[in-house]
């Protein structure tokens, strides 16, 4: 296998596998320092992920919530940045494998987040939607949009229902905001755009494995969201688990079935995992890989991983910290002093994890947010998430223009980016449904 | 083969084909009059074609120069919309044929545009990229990116060399501003993207079968639009013909020839034909359907057509009307007129062409502008060009966020959807190429 090409320098080579939250944040505190960094990812844009929902409902542009990472990278003599997937990792050899060649490595750090997990169900995995990166927001946003067109083709009432039927798996924050977005769509929406069409016997059915929905958060935050959503017309079914999919008929664990064209799996995340960092014993629950309070992974003194896929437990987090955007930020920050450190043969700092707190949004004017000593709800729990929001999100441009069409949502109740730009061609057809039955 | 599922009405039908600016500009004139309006369309979205270049190189969002086009129609009873393409017009039976069903017509509006032509070339068609739709503009946004991270992995210069060789065939608006865009890209954007790339290799070649770039405007337009491009470095290419391109080296008429993994064919356009009003007898020269002044087809008392798909002759438009926005819009008013003057057995007026001018912009501060009696290049040029194009963009959000993207383009010298979203994955290689030959 040809050698990546990349200049040799006189620092040491820092390998950062993937440009998500944890990956910049590392990247940036390496800025200008004695280090080489190399930062290789699929995609030559950061996704910022908590506003995919928004996407896939047409809410807002895929580009405004993209951004791409060489321009973070710009300006910095010691960075780069190369479009590659990595295929193996040698940890004795301190090499890479990839698609665009091999490269060795001083330090490196797995930062690849996660994937949709369908534990397994291959039925599920091959007919329902994931929403964890733009590509795929995109073929959901096109098939929500498909769906309406097709259902006004037909005069069986129970297809037509069953493509206006939108059953969302997981009551976590992507879930419930999707819900949220969709319902908003049914009331201010599609009575405008499908005038000939019954749209009010759409449905949006929120499906729950456990006893209450954002399980994560606080009681008093599950609660109120799922009253939100009841007061849009989302159904929440908790306690339920979905069980099979074969395009046509959603099973649960219950006597319940959904009769639906789309089913949206948000019910679980797995770490991505690496070829030569994969061993059995290694990997916790998750697929996560186990690291010390200074990130390195467990036997490995130059390997470190942070965010999603890894694991750092402590009391206070006996199974890791969340699989979200804030402890992947700090980790990548603190990994970044601690690696600057090692190098320098100081001594590295502990991470401690800062708990800014959790919210959810469920739609125009309701959110829900836990703070640390305080827990709101509603019109500024709202605001309080669209600031945070605008604020985390990378570049300037990106900021304004998600801002604008906020504003514009709200005003207008509309949401204008309802394109279908690529179909995404799932055919759903009630008669296919009887032969395979 | 079914009905298409359109209520029956007491007013007699009108169905349009095509969304672009003629059939979108005759629907606004049919809204709230005593006729049944059903527009059909392959896409749900009206897309701004002036602006495709700009997304094509990262300057635009492509949701921001597309428009639901339920959105154009809603809050009219008499307005029907179906995501369909017409497979067939039977012209005796007043039908048409669909690939969602059949339906009957009164009164049939052909405005399906034109698409790239390529004047039967297939080595050509199947290499290079077209520009006449939003999916083709992303596939060569994809791809201009792509080549870039590609010139990055090789060693063999002549490869990267070819990797970064633009050639646009065709000297007309699009050509002209697209040329300009990649030529500010060259000097703004990549030096600070690829720091280990010499960029200043890139080439922007333009090449135009006739002596002068921008045939349908003044001469002197074109003189100055030529100075701009080769101020900002584009190599223009005037009495050139390309001949052949078989995805390596680019044929031409001369001794010429291009090394250059992308070949962008803005070189003529042809009307998309109807089977069933396609016999050779009727089509005029690039498949265009001859219209009388009151844009009624050749042999047919109830069908029409508008825009680039139609011909109208006159002694000052020999050849029919610009295939460009204006003549389309226009018609489209003036047919929405003449249709309700025809079902009330009014008298209906011949159509009557306002040049409002032409332009084409060349790059930042640099456009030219012609005008019935003044003619003007430079930076008011590119103040009108953008205030023009604000103008006719379908939108208030639309508008918004162009303009925003656009001053912070110009400030920044910057374009920030440089983003692979869905890779092209055209491979160029030297290698392969000497396999061919």
């Amino acid at each position: 296998m040809s050698e990546m090409n990349i200049p040799q320098s006189s620092f040491p080579r820092v390998i950062i596998i993937g440009g998500g939250f944890g990956g910049i944040a590392l990247a940036k505190k390496l800025a200008r320092k004695e280090v080489q960094v190399i930062l290789l990812d699929k995609h030559n844009y950061h996704t910022f992920q908590p506003l995919l929902y928004q996407v896939s409902t047409g809410g807002l542009e895929p580009d405004s919530i993209a951004y791409p990472i060489r321009k973070v990278l710009q300006g910095y003599s010691n960075f780069f940045f190369r479009l590659a997937e990595v295929l193996q990792v040698d940890t004795s050899a301190q090499t890479l494998q990839t698609n665009i060649g091999k490269i060795a490595y001083d330090y490196l750090v797995v930062a690849t987040g996660s994937e949709t997990n369908f534990f397994g169900n291959q039925n599920i995995m091959e007919n329902s939607m994931a929403m964890k990166s733009i590509p795929q927001s995109l073929n959901l946003r096109s098939l929500i949009l498909e769906n309406f067109e097709q259902a006004l083709l037909t005069d069986d009432l129970h297809e037509r229902d069953a493509l206006m039927n939108f059953v969302i798996v997981g009551g976590g924050p992507t879930g419930v905001e999707l819900a949220g977005a969709l319902a908003e769509i049914k009331k201010g929406i599609l009575p405008k755009d499908y005038p000939d069409l019954d749209t009010r016997r759409a449905q949006i059915n929120l499906v729950q494995s456990g006893d209450r929905i954002l399980p994560a958060m606080s009681p008093v935050a599950s609660e109120k969201a799922e009253k939100f959503l009841e007061k849009l017309g989302v159904q929440v079914w908790k306690n339920t688990r979905v069980s099979d999919y074969d395009g046509k008929t959603i099973a649960t664990n219950t006597d319940t079935t959904f009769d639906a064209a789309t089913l949206v799996w948000a019910a679980g995340v797995k770490a991505v995992t690496l070829k030569g960092l994969d061993a059995e014993t290694l990997l916790k629950r998750g697929g996560r890989l186990p690291v010390n309070a200074f990130h390195q992974v467990e036997g490995f003194e130059n390997i470190f991983a942070i965010g999603d896929v890894a694991q750092m437990t402590s009391e206070e987090f006996p199974k890791g910290h969340p699989m979200m955007a804030q402890p992947a930020i700090q980790q990548g920050e603190s990994l970044g002093n601690n690696l600057l450190h090692l190098i320098e043969n100081k001594e590295m700092q502990p991470f401690a994890y800062k708990d800014k707190g959790s919210m959810a949004t469920v739609g125009r004017n309701k959110a829900v947010v836990d703070l640390k000593s305080f827990k709101f709800q509603g019109v500024f729990a709202w605001y309080v998430w669209m600031f945070v929001h605008l604020y985390f999100l990378i570049g300037f441009r990106n900021r304004v223009v998600v801002f604008i069409n906020w504003v514009y949502n709200y005003i207008k109740f509309d949401r204008e980016a309802r394109l279908i730009i690529r179909p995404f061609k799932k055919t759903y057809k009630v008669s296919e449904r009887s032969e395979v039955v």
